[in-house]
């Protein structure tokens, strides 16, 4: 399978987990998954879903505008960088998100800012 | 060293390059290293600086906003996820833009969105 489609195909999960079910992206983490959000290391899948599922908005829908990948590491690794724009029920203004995600074969690191 | 510090002191050594001595950049990429500019994948610090160098301003001021970083892979790479705002000689307004940097032994690669 193509990367790009690979990379495209695992952003839309994610994203769709996280706007529908946002609990259920502690199967796309791992014990050695680290998360970073504005600027707070955050290491665990349990501890990473406790942090998504406490932010102050419920009800949410990212909206991707690009998803860019390149090869990494020796595992069939791959970087995959997102950005878009988060829209929160109820406000008028969508922001603007960018993510980074790391895949690898025995771990998975993201760094966000939203 | 602080990995973070690590991260810091590079990202202000790669845009001090990037503006002020653009074909500087080679010496920071390697044959394995990737850049992916606005979709376009770019490998090589040859056809990557050339990219760089054929970009359609001279005169540019990267200022930093964000610098975040995490460890990656067995031999101490790094991720390193750079936002700011890039001020072109000439014009009103910054454009924003992210980029994000991975460090490994053998092979450096970065994804950037302007």
């Amino acid at each position: 399978m193509d990367p790009d489609a690979v990379a495209k195909a695992f952003v839309e999960h994610y994203y769709s987990t996280f706007d529908n079910n946002r609990v259920g992206l502690a199967g796309l983490y791992q014990e050695a998954s680290m998360l970073t959000f504005e600027g707070q290391k955050i290491q665990g899948s349990q501890n990473i879903v406790a942090k998504l599922t406490s932010l102050p908005f419920q009800q949410c829908k990212h909206n991707i505008s690009t998803v860019d990948c390149q090869p990494s590491g020796p595992a069939s690794g791959m970087l995959v960088f997102v950005s878009g724009n988060l829209q929160l029920a109820g406000e008028e203004h969508a922001l603007k998100f960018s993510q980074m995600i790391c895949f690898e074969k025995k771990r998975k690191a993201t760094v966000s800012l939203v």
